[in-house]
């Protein structure tokens, strides 16, 4: 079943008791990080419709009240073995709250607990409008659309259509720069990434799952608007930062830290969302698409750094070896 | 005129148009994080209410499409002078829709552009019902209460009757290991705070605003739910965190993160609302509670901190003193 016909059949299965009034992304790290667009189309294109983004623990220890017959519960796990996101989707089973995963291993402990299980692609070569993050993207597009309406339908698909090759060409165009990047930060113990809108997923992504956990590298994303609110008291020539400098409406605010970066920091790497072509896609919808084109380019940057610093990025301490 | 009465006067201005249906906290930095707790309380315990919290500049460069007749826009500056939160107040007005201004300084640019001033107590000897934090939280608990209603709306306010004086306590409680957290940290180059639910907001405001901005030390607020999927591959025996653990319901995220922490880390700081007293507040509404007993207990080692690194709180190498 495609994702129009699962939004269809659960408004149809929700029409005695007045359809679909709120959506919950619940998820952990990497997965919740990929919820971050599907959240923020919902909060700014919404009317009525309420929308939380969990971290699933979060979400299992104080449940929202609302969670109930008007719900629907969006989850994701990778393996699909996420305790903490197992436990939430069987919350939701438990209240009678349709139960959409989504996961890359479709014969997992997470499907015993869905009602719909939708698998995304993954890998070096995958196709960029099925991952993890589009999907996600696409059940909230199919829930306004079927709902309230919503009038960027068609170019939302369109702009589906047209990620893979920008993305694709993106990589190409960042490698020679990851691997300047990889040389210039292979000794440092902090770096920063920066975001705002709708992309600012990507940046916290790079920032727990790579900096942090594949490289052992303090980190933290700072948000471009916060970032003259406290952070940038930080600055200076030596502290590094990874600055998304995004296409759409927030691009201001990127463009407004850069300017002060430029300025006073020396250490900045810019990943350009219209010099990476993302402006193909149609300025209505283009917000959506920044983590996707973001959070692809990001691994040729990892994979430089981590053979640079001669860490895997499989490399662990804890993960899935220590009980916790 | 008291909240209750903006609320009721609002609510009466909007029974032609259909009520309150979404309702936007605006602000940034420290102001931002002193909503969260205002946002999470409208997350949890409202049916159909959408409420967002924003950065100013965000909101500013991309206002959510719900943005009009039903919805009201609750904005802070401490001198009410951030330019980006006036323009968004500025929003506000132009659109027809009512603006709280909350701000520590009524005669100011903010009040201009705001339908209801309200100011809040600040300093040293502030009676802590009053601050901030609080302020914000009943633009909430009011807007639940005359909408959908709030069941615990008088427990609620005995809360906020207990909060002074169990802040007050706790301040006493903690200025010896302040001191000594002050001598153990005053090298350091990075300090993670970390915390959960309604009292993230007071981890990320310690994170950016005294950490970053007014100590120059690296940081990152960590959500413990969080921590276990990406952030907890840092941990080693040299890096410090300083952990909320929350009175409420999700306290056991926390002392699932301590407990971590307490077998792989050497350098913990506890700051524990149930030790400190805060579960004199009933169950049903302590959650809320927590980033006003976090936010005021870290100043007593901020200043310690400060003292120990002759590096004083008012600092500033950018902050009102470059153009950004």
């Amino acid at each position: 079943m495609n994702m129009k016909n699962i939004i269809e059949e659960i408004i149809a299965n929700k029409k005695e008791v007045g359809g679909i009034k709120q959506v919950y992304y619940v998820a952990c790290g990497g997965s919740y990080g990929a919820f971050y667009p599907a959240k923020t189309f919902l909060e700014t294109e919404a009317t009525d419709i309420k929308v939380g983004i969990y971290n699933s623990n979060e979400f299992v220890h104080n449940t929202p009240k609302a969670f109930g017959k008007n719900s629907v519960l969006i989850v994701a796990s990778h393996k699909g073995n996420t305790p903490e996101t197992v436990k939430a989707a069987e919350i939701g089973k438990e209240a009678g709250v349709p139960v959409i995963a989504l996961t890359w291993i479709t014969d997992s402990p997470i499907t015993g607990q869905a009602d719909y299980v939708v698998d995304y692609t993954f890998g070096d070569d995958k196709d960029i409008a099925g991952e993890k993050t589009i999907v996600a993207l696409m059940t909230a597009v199919e829930i306004l659309n079927q709902t309230e309406g919503y009038a960027n339908y068609d170019k939302f698909l369109d702009g589906v259509a047209k990620i893979d090759r920008i993305v694709k060409n993106a990589c190409k165009h960042v490698e020679k720069r990851a691997l300047a990047f990889a040389k210039d930060h292979k000794d440092d113990s902090v770096i920063y990434t920066m975001a705002s809108g709708a992309g600012y997923g990507a940046a916290y992504m790079e920032s727990i799952c790579i900096f942090m956990e594949m490289q052992w590298i303090n980190s933290s994303s700072i948000h471009t608007g916060e970032f003259f609110h406290g952070p940038f008291e930080i600055t200076d020539a030596e502290i590094p930062f990874v600055i998304q400098v995004s296409e759409g409406s927030t691009r201001p605010l990127d463009e407004r830290a850069l300017k002060f970066l430029d300025k006073y920091a020396r250490r900045v790497e810019v990943i350009d969302a219209k010099e990476l072509g993302l402006s193909k896609i149609d300025s209505s919808v283009v917000d959506y698409f920044n983590h996707t084109l973001f959070n692809n380019v990001y691994p040729i940057y990892n994979k430089a750094l981590a053979d640079e610093r001669q860490h895997p990025l499989t490399t662990r301490r804890y993960m899935w070896k220590v009980e916790y």
